[in-house]
């Protein structure tokens, strides 16, 4: 594919199927880009020699275009755009419906459309597109009712109706935008590329979007991730809620990857989520038109007492800090203000205030070395003009360069002043609270333009030994791996209690002697989940029990179940849950993001608490750590109620290599380490002083015998493997 | 005090200080009276003999006024008050601000003012107001620049400005009032005087506010309690916050209580909190026009699926569910629907749907029984006006009786829609969200007029006993109680393990013979807070050790700290902490709402996870019961991961019992129950099968000696006993 800059400014748009039937979307098209379009449109229809006062062409290939849209009914619309190909017509907007969304025959007629577009290499949006706008040459090619405003931001929808609302909206409000695209059903243009495009284009200062879903989630991130350094990105995904995302799937027909997925990984990515319309386009205004705070201090200045306290409690609710003034901030207020005001934040500089005294107001705390960034806050009154206070605003946010945000209450008399702030790009909010929730997502994506993505560690691994524990599931016939695939994680450098699984009582002794103490023995078999429920647990057996207690767990699982698969008996060092803390590392394969990392203090934290945070794997050290600080339970990790603090810096490497295992297998559908054991580093009981690391006691994991492809696999391409299924060679998310 | 109504509907109103001069508040109210008052307006002024071409009467007693509105300088205001009173003006409003907000001077003239008006009875609003409305007989006497439009909402507000900023927005959106107040200082007149008269008011079918703090926590829940079985209340309480606490306590002079309260009172009370002004109207806005709906059910009917699928999300995440219909519904849409429509809910009609096909659709959802309000739901499109489509949503309101909103998106071309829509008393919102919010503070409120509220229990207890252990204070010289306090909750009935305090060791060998078992012996002195430390406690000793123990514990403390009070040593029961699920039961005492219950799990759960949950006493036994109910670890007492269920039942009533205790007592300033062990109600370990009941194994209170009150000391209020303050005879919550 090129870039898809031409897509946005082409000299000559070919509308094939244009007619100027009433009614149409083949007419509703051509008259949109007539109406301002600074380019040729041709119009390409074999029934009509003129459409609309143009002359008409028969086929594409003589339209000479840059960008070709598809208005054709679904049955010829694949026709179409290989007449595209050969013409040499490489960006390609379908408006036709009736592909993947219908199912059936329409999902067919969509593989149709992609196989001839990448033949083409065509960067094609849609198909079931409302079509694409861009006011950089006022180019209209969609069939909605009104064209975009120039501005700096730009937007995509997977929904056509939530842009024609967003305009019709827009356009009264005054927001403007770069680039606007529908994207259809994504055959191939998806969203990671048009974040791709933005990121390098000089007149898109914003990035929004609608999303019902996200296609190819590692790529996703890896590309806004870039982008985001700088330039912002904020989105609507909708399906945040079961409901939700049963309307999305039925809405897009497409498979919901889960919430948390989601949730992880537009983090990761560096975006910010917007919650409905409205956090989006104040978001975005703000984001569009403001500098960068320098810090995460406010200050707000206001006429009005009451209006004052609201502000301040949005503000405590932000991630954001009310400032502290320096002392000669406090003395020019006190030397300005009347005594029923406040010198302190929120600056109240009371009701009768005029514009000359609010104008000094605002300068003085904008001058303030501790102010990062301000709210100025007014309830209309007799003594002050709107206008004259928006002018003060803009040019005292010039002068400081500090963003500023303004909470005008009041009605239509605001609008006049509400056109002076939004043309100097500040913009003004009826309500403090969503005044703040704006400043607050200008820092969140400052600090998000700061952050710095660490590389995954690449571990020393036993890959071959992993592969071959994963493989057993095929010898099995069974997905579900239990303790018996301990030496996976042995694979992977993460700590197992000493011990093994043995299928003789002798050897039950013979483990038990080497490890040092008593031991604990359970029975392994994948047909008996509750092994305590049946007596199938042995704990703190001596060494020289290990032969009885052998068996007297295989003959209890004999009798609870005579046709058990009976794998063995696992003899496992004890590992001191008492003074640890029980972790838990799991992992979930998500149709969108491949594998998302779980991480959670044990049992009733995870089970009944829901303390648990995610990542899509693969993840870096810092990633790793976030995650053992993020949770609410974390200070038990760090020594709180007077216990010892734990190996954090075994639970985060533990972390890390599951990411590197499950990145480099993609056949590990689920896999839970649970416990993992995170002990005092200093001893606890005050035996030992040094660190003891971390114990994975227990192990369950779900394979894909049929994604299990060889670890060499796909290091050497050159020769596959006949056995491994080609669109399994690459981790998931390298995939498209 | 009389009823307020006269205040809002007078036929005389006498404005003291009133001026002609330019720019002064006697000249703003008077023309604000003057502009459309339907009564008669009074100047009262002695310097003048007319006043704006009306005759100036020199003194308050020859206006013959219902209501007074004073505007003379602080200095002699409180004069013209006692005037009023003198006159027989029951009603007045005091705009005259410097009395508390400015602390000193003023607050001894608010002191003043409010002797003055409690001499005479009346109903005194402010000082420090912005003035009344009431467009009953659109009466403005406020010194605000707007006055309100006629409507079913009565409005009261601690800051004036906010009532401006509010006005000015509210007529151009065309949102009425009853009654609006300015509340002032609340020298006389709070909120819940104001919740009391709107209660009884026909014409209020809302009531919403904004708030700084709230006067008398208890009262106010009662009042309002009743009022929301029939009007519904929603409030803004600002400093929910620190910060935000602050800027409100800064703002008013107030001391604020604790968030945890707010919030637990208000919720008792049955008031909607609202997070900010947007919110506020939002919520009020669907109040004042709609039915309550007969179910949670809620259907969305769009032309526009993305915007469905917003909608999905947010009634997701609301207490609504998405209606499943009936399959009389399903089969009408399936034969009325276009193929690429969606017959479920969210029901999407497509984008080329007209008014006949919306219309059809709205009324198809409204009339399936399994609906309990409605969406409409539109994006603009070339074939549907959205003034019809207004008007069809109002019909299908009125037909089917449930409540509707709409969300008609788009700019200024939904204003005549909305207009249709506002007339007709259905709300249309920009933001799906916003409209699914509102419909769901409609469902709640709907809860709430339906509840019912229980008395709390009344438990026979030992009140005379309790007094005595609570007096020791007065000897001790220490306000805090710790173990030797366990007498007090036995005198409450609350279950404690066998045991006492001794100051001898044969004692304590005598305790220990009376209990069945080992017992545990602690050190007693109010000293020594961390007993574990030095060795103060000993667990497990069999009764012919008690008399070494003894010893061996008072050694310890007196090498520890030679000259502690060392009170005894407690010989105590073990209590089976393993089996049982430790939780704590606490209470401090709120400037505002008086005794705060606390209810959270034993350790971990309050300290790290701050999964706690509040009630303000006295509660009765079923909100106690949800106390054990709503916390986020409530699972673990009802026998979560296996574990045996505790006696829940036991936790319950030992809430309402130290309910009653702390409301008997406001000398109690703070007390913890710390654990209150829940034994399993089976046995658990399978040695008895029946409800083994709670132990409260710990204490700690402070206890303010002077407001220490006999027991009897508030029954026989003939007798009152010399030393007891006389402000401290009643539980707080009865005090004004």
């Amino acid at each position: 594919m090129g870039t898809l800059s031409e897509l946005f400014a082409p000299d000559r748009v070919a509308v094939i199927g244009a007619t100027a039937r009433e009614g149409s979307i083949g007419r509703a098209i051509t008259d949109n880009l007539l109406a301002d379009f600074d380019g040729t449109v041709v119009p390409v229809n074999p029934n009509y020699d003129e459409v609309l006062g143009l002359d008409c062409v028969d086929s594409v290939g003589e339209a000479d275009a840059d960008v070709a849209i598809v208005v054709v009914p679904p049955g010829i619309a694949v026709d179409a755009v290989e007449g595209c190909g050969e013409a040499g017509v490489e960006n390609v907007v379908v408006i036709t419906a009736g592909f993947g969304e219908t199912g059936g025959e329409g999902a067919a007629r969509e593989r149709e459309l992609t196989e001839v577009a990448e033949r083409y290499d065509l960067n094609l949006v849609g198909p079931n597109s409302l079509g694409v706008m861009s006011t950089t040459k006022m180019m209209n090619a969609t069939f909605g009712p009104d064209n975009a405003l120039p501005g700096n931001i730009s937007f995509m929808s997977q929904s056509g109706a939530f842009i024609t609302a967003v305009l019709d909206w827009a356009n009264d409000e005054g927001i403007g935008f770069k680039d606007v695209v529908s994207l259809g059903n994504k055959a191939v243009l998806d969203e990671a590329d048009f974040v791709d495009e933005w990121g390098d284009d000089p007149d898109t200062d914003v990035v929004i979007g609608y999303l019902e879903g996200i296609e190819h989630g590692r790529e996703f991130i890896d590309t806004a991730r870039e982008v985001t350094q700088d330039t912002p990105i904020v989105l609507v995904k909708s399906g945040r809620t079961e409901a939700g995302a049963q309307a999305a799937s039925s809405h897009t027909g497409t498979i919901a990857g889960s919430e948390q997925a989601y949730e992880a990984g537009l983090d990761q990515a560096g975006v910010l989520r917007a919650e409905g319309v409205q956090e989006l386009f104040d978001a975005s205004q703000m984001l569009a038109g403001q500098p960068l705070p320098d810090s995460d201090t406010v200050a707000v200045v206001t006429n009005a007492g009451g209006p004052g306290v609201m502000t301040t409690d949005a503000v405590g609710e932000s991630e954001l800090r009310m400032a502290s003034f320096e002392d000669e901030t406090l003395e020019t207020f006190g030397e300005n203000l009347p005594e029923e005001g406040n010198i302190y934040n929120p600056v109240d500089i009371v009701g009768d205030a005029d514009i000359d005294r609010f104008e000094s107001a605002l300068d003085t705390a904008l001058g303030d070395e501790n102010v990062g960034s301000a709210i100025v806050l007014s309830a209309p009154t007799a003594v002050l003009d709107y206008e004259e206070l928006a002018e003060a605003t803009v040019e005292l946010r010039e002068k400081h360069d500090k963003p500023v945000a303004a909470c005008f209450m009041g009605g239509d008399s605001v609008a006049p002043a509400a056109d002076v702030l939004s043309e100097a790009g500040v913009p003004n909010y009826f309500d403090p609270a969503r005044a703040v929730e704006s400043l607050d997502a200008l820092l969140r994506y400052k600090r998000i333009s700061e952050r710095e993505y660490d590389a995954p560690t690449e571990f020393d691994v036993d890959r071959e030994r992993a592969f071959e524990v994963l493989s057993r599931v095929e010898e099995r016939g069974d997905n579900r791996l239990g303790v018996e695939a301990m030496g996976l994680l042995d694979a992977y450098g993460i700590p197992t209690p000493q011990g093994d699984i043995v299928d003789d009582a002798s050897d039950a002794v013979a483990v038990a002697q080497d490890i040092d103490g008593d031991v604990v023995m359970k029975i392994v078999s994948p047909d008996i989940l509750h092994k305590s429920d049946i007596g199938g647990v042995k704990v703190g057996v001596a060494n020289e029990d290990a032969y009885d207690a052998y068996e007297d767990l295989v003959t209890r699982a004999r009798n609870y179940q005579p046709d058990a698969d009976i794998i063995g008996v696992q003899v496992q060092e004890m590992v001191d849950l008492e003074d640890g803390v029980e972790t838990i590392v799991g992992m979930n394969r998500d149709p969108q993001f491949g594998p998302l990392l779980m991480f959670g203090l044990g049992g009733i934290f995870v089970e009944v608490m829901e303390d648990t945070t995610f990542r899509v794997a693969p993840v870096a050290e810092s990633e790793a750590r976030e995650m053992t600080r993020e949770v609410k339970s974390a200070p038990l990790l760090r020594g709180a109620r007077g216990r010892d603090p734990v190996d954090v810096d075994g639970v985060v490497e533990t972390i890390q290599r599951l990411s590197q295992l499950v990145d480099d297998f993609p056949a590990i559908v689920e896999l839970d380490i649970n416990p993992l054991v995170a002990l005092p580093t200093d001893g606890g009981d005050g035996e030992t002083e040094d660190d003891r690391g971390v114990a994975a006691v227990d192990v369950r994991l779900t394979v894909d015998p049929d994604a299990l492809a060889h670890p060499e696999a796909d290091e050497e391409p050159a020769e596959p493997e006949p056995e491994t299924p080609e669109e399994l060679e690459a981790p998931e998310g390298d995939t498209r």
